[in-house]
């Protein structure tokens, strides 16, 4: 549900609302183009900006060899954020970096229900807190910065039919089960974007989820 | 000032507080030991603790290489957080990701003087966020995790004896100005920890943080 249209108090570039911020963002961008250009142009304009954004925020290069879009994950993406439908964070830092979207953006780490509901399953509260979105009904777009057990959360939530996704940002960082979290998300049919291996984590999910919303308009 | 004794809900080791969470935690602790452990030899405990958590926070064992510290860093930040001084951030998701400090956490990038500095005197909202700490009579603990400008503002008001920091952590990420800015620091007294050239962020921040906060107790 759209909920306000003036969130944004100041029109933004990359993260970047002041002329020395712009400044900083437009060369950043020819740099990142630079660096990247040979491995993305298989890639849509939009995809392109997706991974381009990822590498800005990262200055890591690598980004472009490891991120993967399924095919349908832009444009479902966008669909969703147009309506102004949810959007999912497994934690809360990926929440406030996601500042410019007028729709409602739900983390449900910090909710008593998921910290019950962590103790009594002996699970994370990372993944409590996907069953407690799907509970109350979410349908929107998941973005994963943080946790792979929130991640193979989501996949049985979906597959059991007791969550609605219209697609989901799977980049989970860390050396236990984040790899493999995310190549289950992506031998699925859900619209998604994944980051090969262990890498991955906050600043990649808000980049591909800002850059996103960059695109909607 | 110590406001709250009692603000951790639940036991955290590396973000852990599930068992799940702390098995995820523990095994991940062994590999990143095993990828990094001849390179953090040289290094004191205390040093070696922050180094690990900050490669088992972005699964990237470069920053086993690229992270630098000042030799009174440790000292000074842990002199500083036990005081319960305030930590002053650059951007909200590293206030955020900073969950488990009894003292005041402080971002000043969206209060209305900030904004009202930047568009004054052409700079960006981080850097304004600075010198309106500054103004404030700060004192304790910089964690730059993405700005750059921040960065330089605080070493030029530390030096023109307009701020007074205890250490600095500054790990600001990108491909403008990332690098020299750390240098920079690098280059100082102020007790610090970098992370040498365009790689850093938030997670890398949030981390070495944590990791004091961890080792204070």
């Amino acid at each position: 549900m759209i909920k306000r249209t003036d969130s944004s108090p100041v029109t933004m570039f990359m993260g970047a609302s002041t002329k020395q911020g712009y400044d900083i963002a437009s060369k950043s961008r020819k740099i990142v183009k630079s660096l990247i250009d040979h491995k993305t142009r298989h890639l849509s304009p939009e995809e392109r900006a997706i991974v381009e954004r990822i590498v800005h925020s990262t200055a890591d290069p690598e980004y472009a060899d490891i991120t993967k879009m399924s095919s349908n994950f832009v444009d479902e993406s966008l669909k969703a954020i147009r309506n102004g439908q949810d959007i999912l964070t497994d934690i809360t830092m990926v929440k406030v970096g996601i500042n410019q979207y007028p729709g409602d953006v739900k983390c449900y780490i910090n909710h008593d229900e998921t910290l019950a509901l962590a103790k009594e399953e002996g699970i994370t509260r990372a993944a409590a807190a996907m069953k407690v979105a799907a509970a109350e009904g979410f349908d929107g777009v998941v973005v994963i910065g943080n946790s792979p057990t929130a991640l193979l959360e989501v996949l049985e939530l979906v597959q059991n039919g007791d969550m609605d996704v219209k697609s989901v940002i799977g980049v989970p960082v860390g050396f236990v089960g984040a790899a493999e979290s995310k190549e289950a998300l992506h031998n699925t049919e859900i619209p998604h974007l994944i980051t090969q291996g262990p890498k991955g984590g906050t600043p990649v999910a808000v980049a591909a989820v800002n850059s996103l919303i960059n695109l909607k308009s």
